[in-house]
């Protein structure tokens, strides 16, 4: 099965198992909504490309790794869109969960979708079970405190955040999980993966703060200026458009770099190098050519 | 140590964890307010008595299982006193985290003890790895979909509720995770436990609602009169206050006969006495003596 087709069967199981008849249906849906149809599946592709150069001994274990990232992902876009963070109406271009479902079955959705990310990597490793501790301590740290995505949401409540921290904390984090746990479910050392997921987690974070900055509303389904309306830290903030722009492309080429070699280094190269220019906001590709 | 403080302890070492320098002091700051100082820790008190009945060998699993659960409720409170649930200013006789911190991080605090839980069941199994995927889902399957604390508090959402689907997922789900939880976490079989966790969780819920209708704000440090007011399943709603108050008798008679015979089963049948005295609301004890 191709990583795409892996990915959305994986995610299809967890909705099977967590939508029992006798569960309440709405925060079903809405727990759907947030998950399907879904963005680039960047970070569970990243994921499955890293377990698969390692190897990919227990494709169930790289399965419920990727998916559980995805899970923690969607449940963080439902909670930021909330009316108290981002106030989105839209995502994706749809009614964002709050907008669809209501305020109290988005906190729900987003809390039930970080149990089940747990619940998965717990039912995917049943083959593997010594690989869920350091999964589920990846994972969780990845999304909890001090430096997960939650924390990173936090340091805009803080006075003068630090910008590397801020950006590490609510991007870098779970991308750094994908790449980690991708070696982990395939039984390998994760060490030399980590600055890989660290390297794309940034410039991921610095292509969202130029879209931000540079689109306008026709271009991205998200709001836009809403960085410098809320006095948010931003790269664009700090070292201007071209600045950023020069940031992105070192820290894509960064992350190719650091590519171990291994079996699936080229593959890897290549989605890291279609990510690059899809990252680039279309109004910037001549700066950026 | 006596299991009062081993829990707390238990709580201290997981925030020791999470509170790196490296956090937003704010965020945690928020989640240290929703758990310290605690209620009754009825749940992890409760976790650790099936646990010694069923022999404790390896305290530090059991220790990680009650802590699990009592953050797991901390941080239901926190998300159900928001303004979109129950809008409650106070809560244990001090601002509730909202009041104290903003919306924001009350959200965040609130999923943050979610990650906190699931981390501290993967530290906690280390010397028994094995026990940890059973203890992960069976305290998942009692927080999120379907039959979860989360999915509980999302029939609110629904038209016309089941009561008693409401009620055990709302409340008696924690609590059979805890009977549950305590008997795993001492590698013990759990299917005889779970009875017990069940029928001592509804008898919580009747206790709530009994509390919600027949108190007077200065006897407890939750707003009272929430369920009629906003139109909630309640088993006063449903059978009346004496009704009620002869289910809560029946509940916990069922739950105390329910307890296997064990080592630790007159210290479990003391601790729900006097639990059971404890529940019955003030002004209504000279009806239940």
């Amino acid at each position: 099965m191709d990583p795409n087709s892996r990915i959305e069967a994986s995610l299809n199981l967890a909705f099977t198992r967590a939508q029992a008849p006798s569960g309440p249906p709405m925060l079903g849906a809405a727990m759907r909504h947030a998950v399907f149809p879904g963005g680039a599946r960047v970070r569970p592709r990243l994921c499955l490309a890293v377990a698969y150069a390692c190897g990919d001994d227990d494709p169930a274990s790289a399965d419920a790794a990727g998916t559980a990232i995805e899970l923690l992902h969607c449940a963080s876009l439902v909670h930021d869109d909330l009316p108290c963070f981002d106030d989105a109406a839209t995502r994706r271009g749809r009614p964002s969960v709050h907008a669809a479902y209501g305020e109290p079955l988005a906190v729900l959705a987003g809390d039930a979708l970080i149990v089940l990310a747990f619940q998965m990597l717990a039912w995917g490793t049943v083959a593997r079970p010594q690989r869920l501790a350091p999964l589920t301590l990846t994972v969780a740290q990845s999304v909890g405190m001090p430096n997960g995505i939650v924390a990173g949401q936090a340091w805009e409540s803080e006075p003068n955040p630090n910008l590397a921290t801020y950006q590490r904390a609510k991007t870098g984090s779970l991308f750094a999980a994908a790449t980690i746990a991708g070696a982990a479910a395939a039984g390998a050392d994760p060490q030399p993966w980590r600055h890989l997921g660290e390297a794309l987690g940034e410039a991921y974070q610095v292509a969202d703060d130029l879209l931000d900055a540079v689109s306008n509303p026709a271009e991205t389904d998200k709001p836009v200026g809403r960085d410098a309306a809320l006095g948010r830290p931003s790269a664009v903030r700090s070292y201007g458009i071209s600045g950023a722009l020069h940031l992105l492309q070192t820290l894509t080429q960064d992350a190719a770099d650091s590519i171990p070699n291994c079996q699936g280094a080229d593959t890897l190269r290549q989605l890291i190098a279609q990510e690059a220019r899809r990252l680039v906001p279309k109004s910037l590709s001549h700066a950026a050519a």
